[in-house]
């Protein structure tokens, strides 16, 4: 495959095959129909359709943004041509089971096709990933009529699928959520209420489009305990699965976004009397599992969820280092320091150490990044399909712990490299002349959705270390110390030993942090050791990166492990250090953001 | 005056009198005309013009960003509006001297002057700041007809002046300009070439346009030696100052932005026929000084171009810092962990700890950046109007190291404070229903014009430092131990302890880069070195401002101090910390991007 602007296939063979070994997922019964030459295709398939279906109107979607004519949200025309050859291409459904009418691929593989869509544009891919997570819930949550009715037509793409949680008071606090489910006497619920900030809330890119809505049954417990899930779909469908009356979800208005602006993003009414179904108020819900357990359900998509947030943040910072590599390399200003002879050519200016400086950081920010999720992404697939129940565990608990960073470090250090790919470009990355401006506002919703980075913290040190007596981490700390066994004797031993330094360190801080119990004090400073847990995280893959790359080979196969390991020796000199006074504050149980009075700001 | 969230009149009154006493600037002779009414007369104005005439059309003008009708370039009518009210009031010439109109302001009251309307409309100001840019150039420079043919009416407001310098094959990299000027015979030049990213370049809002060209006189010597300077007019101006025949200066293009899209900003072509003076080629040039001295006229205003940019930055961010300190206050959300009870009413978010983190680090990013531009315009009229030679003389030392710094530290950190105003709101600053997400764009030019943040690296240790044996390094060390010997014995000698320490490793580290003459090796590295200096200058001036601040005070007075006193302390335990590193890595010579192949990228 020639070399791309979106993304690097010899990059994603490197973490896929030679570090990874997804083949050996073949080897389960899962998977058992594929191999690595079906994982390559559909590889190849969805690069080849990013490349000419979704990238080419990436900029398009960000200029004319979805606007309202007539009540109906208009798009650009290429955002429907394009999904309709990825759902054809069987996208939507590539992870979903076969007799779903899937691809039953691995997770891992999934989330690289994925990367591909998410790196050529990040607007149109949103809405068959958000629908693929909409299935994927209720194929695990539904009842076989719920499965039946509504998982074949969204893995089809005929429908699409939302997530329906925030709401305009609400925001990231769901335990005041006040949408209203009132049970009626055939077992379904009438909902009213108005949700906020909903992503592919309404279009007419699709026949129909499923809600899965978050609301309260009253009577039932305060806060999050009382939170039901309600498939809500745009339009009832009957017994055949043919579509019906239309239900009483009206669009409110569109936001308008900084960036990210090709998916549309709504305020939905529900039940607030646009149309009323049978004649009566309301829209028409029906109960996913049971009463009260609704964000139970939810949670266990989002976790998946907040894995693909984070490979979509890298996905954009991946694309746009790609694009300001390519524009060091073509671009001629000054000359080198040695020999400042004004007569002679400028040279291009990768030439200039401080560009080299932004795209070695940029490169072990977005690999480092590519390798967190998809790490992650095959813990999904050890967690469903590992042999024992033990491994299956094993692979829970890690992932429990990975997902806050899975979604938080690429939001912020891939929205970094994109901020390194304006600065490559300088003037004119700063221009729509070229995409790494949209890049970067695009990159920037990143650290807000799906949990907002703070959010992240709060779960990881709040919840995810603490769980089970803190056994997330110490499983956390024994596979890192796998790695670092594994490297001592050779090159990269110091890179081992620092990491087990850090992991030491981090592993007292947490102790220190709770050991007086008062969580206020504990999580004061939760977001400085999110950041630090993941710097080290990625500190760790990039030492499996370097562990898996042959110290040998010439040409461009050479080039491409010499930069695998500049990048790793990059992240130890240059990143990894930065850790330290984060957990030197960490462990001083410093009380100034505490002790801060909102007064004093 | 009532609390605005443009920018804190009581935090420039801490500054500008508590700390900086610019009242004794009266006792100059230059100064001697103004008091402490005077400048806050004028500073008051410049609020009340900011709030009733630049912010409100700050969102209109970057949705309707300048267009091109029938060759003139369109701006939303709001700007000239804003612009006629600002030159009544004498802004434009706020510093120049009172025999061209102005109102002889200094410096440092001044910047506080502009900071006002950058933090209000940075698109709207940037077109009086660069005609004052231009006239200041002209009165050091010029002759006297040039400076009364072409100052009083860019001091009135009715012409505005460009600053002419990079080509699109050129960027940075000045040496390579193609631009040619030929001399006449009755003493003018005639120009022909292309000029690139000219601000203001082209627009209706006045009757002229006076550019400032950087072009090579034929047989000149090669590179950046051989730049010439040039007024060159876009209309004629007559004997008697009356407007004539139009100049050669065409407009080619307007860039368009991500941000700061209320500035047009121009691709120009000068002598390329679109007009011919006279019927001749050529766009007809006035020599500024004497030929090949171009850049070094040049580089004078860009000093204070710099430190400008610097606290445009900062005003960017101050206002991003107070808008979401607002919001932070308003919106309510979540409960306090102490009493996660569903039932009770949520707190403003401000309440918790995340949030007034990131509140506090904007704080003391935003506050830190606008001491250390006033700090520096300070030294601008220490420079003018200090009683001795040796005293000018320190002031200018100084001013020459800390300039790349006055620069390059508010264009990343203030963008920092825009980001995390994004964070704090969350969706909602990510919408453009709020003015976040425009600070965001606009402040993300900061670090890429009027010399990149790599160039400004560059700049300090490949120049400032190095310069007269380290003198002015020397100085700065100097400047700074005169501050932590007072803090001795104070509740602030800890940071002053800190600061010391720094400033010895500083001073080792530089040694050691240049120890063995090699500038490609000592310059490597030079963007960690500036960002190293950059935040240990920025904590000295944070123990600057605590030193200042009473411990003492009730109601808002005492909690303004006890902001002052936290945001210090926030400076010193989270920010400083991060130097650490940044010298170690240097410390070591670290050749990972050096050493770094572009083919392994």
């Amino acid at each position: 495959m020639p070399a791309s602007s979106i993304l690097s296939a010899r990059d994603l063979e490197f973490l896929l095959h030679e570090w990874l070994q997804v083949e050996t997922l073949t080897e389960r019964e899962r998977y058992a129909e594929h191999s690595r030459e079906t994982f390559d295709a559909v590889l190849e398939l969805a690069a080849e359709i990013a490349t000419d279906h979704f990238a080419p109107h990436n900029r398009a979607a960000d200029e004319h943004e979805p606007h309202v004519v007539d009540g109906k949200v208009v798009l650009v025309p290429e955002v429907a041509a394009a999904l309709r050859v990825f759902a054809d291409a069987g996208m939507t459904a590539a992870a979903l089971p076969e007799e779903l009418g899937g691809l039953q691929l691995p997770a891992v593989v999934n989330l690289a096709v994925h990367a591909w869509f998410q790196a050529a544009n990040i607007g149109t891919s949103a809405y068959p990933f958000l629908t693929a997570a909409n299935a994927n819930l209720l194929v695990a949550h539904g009842t076989p009529e719920q499965v039946r009715t509504y998982v074949p037509p969204m893995a089809e793409g005929r429908w699409f699928g939302t997530m329906a949680l925030s709401e305009p008071q609400a925001g990231s606090s769901l335990a005041d959520i006040t949408t209203r489910a009132e049970p009626q006497d055939d077992g379904s619920y009438r909902l009213t209420g108005t949700k906020m900030w909903i992503s592919a809330g309404d279009h007419e890119l699709t026949e129909n489009i499923v809600h899965l809505v978050l609301a309260k049954v009253p009577g039932g417990p305060a806060g999050v305990k009382g939170i039901s899930l309600f498939i809500v779909p745009k339009v009832l469908v009957g017994e055949d699965g043919a579509l019906g009356e239309r239900n009483d979800v009206v669009l409110a208005g569109l936001n308008h976004k900084m960036g990210y602006r090709g998916t549309t993003n709504t305020l939905l009414n529900f039940g607030e009397g646009g149309h009323t179904p049978g004649g009566r108020p309301g829209a028409v819900g029906f109960l996913v599992g049971e009463e009260h357990r609704g964000l139970t359900y939810m949670f266990h998509m989002m976790n998946e969820a907040r894995i693909g947030v984070g490979v979509g943040a890298t996905a954009l910072g991946y694309t746009g280092y790609l694009h300001a590599l390519d524009y060091a390399r073509t671009r001629t200003q000054g000359r080198p320091l040695a020999g400042k002879d004004p007569a002679a050519a400028p040279v291009p200016i990768v030439e200039h150490p401080d560009v080299r400086r932004m795209l070695l950081a940029a490169k072990s920010y977005v690999e480092g990044g590519l390798a967190l999720g998809l790490y992650c992404a095959r813990l999904v697939d050890e967690e469903r399909t590992a042999g024992s129940a033990a491994d299956r565990d094993r692979a829970h608990r890690l992932l429990e712990v990975l997902t806050p960073i899975a979604k938080s470090w690429p939001s912020q250090w891939c929205l970094a490299a994109d901020d390194l790919a304006v600065q490559v470009l300088g003037g004119a990355g700063y221009t729509r002349d070229f995409p790494v401006e949209q890049f970067y506002r695009d990159n920037r919703l990143n650290p807000i959705h799906e949990g907002t980075h703070g959010i992240q913290a709060l779960d990881l040190l709040g919840r995810k270390v603490v769980a089970d007596d803190g056994a997330g981490l110490a499983l956390l700390a024994e596979t890192i110390a796998a790695t670092t066994q594994r490297a001592r004797g050779t090159e990269w031993a110091d890179l081992g030993a620092t990491l087990d330094e850090l992991v030491a360190r981090i592993g007292a801080v947490t102790g220190a942090l709770w050991a007086d119990g008062d969580p206020e004090r504990a999580l004061a400073n939760a977001t400085v050791y999110l950041e630090a847990v993941g710097h080290v995280v990625v500190g760790w893959l990039w030492l499996e990166q370097a562990l898996a790359t042959p110290d040998q080979g010439e040409g461009r196969e050479g080039a491409f492990y010499a930069g695998k390991r500049q990048a790793a020796r990059f992240f130890q000199r240059w990143e990894l250090p930065k850790v330290g006074p984060q957990l030197a504050l960490l462990a001083t149980g410093d009380r100034t953001v505490l002790d801060t009075s909102p007064a004093w700001l």
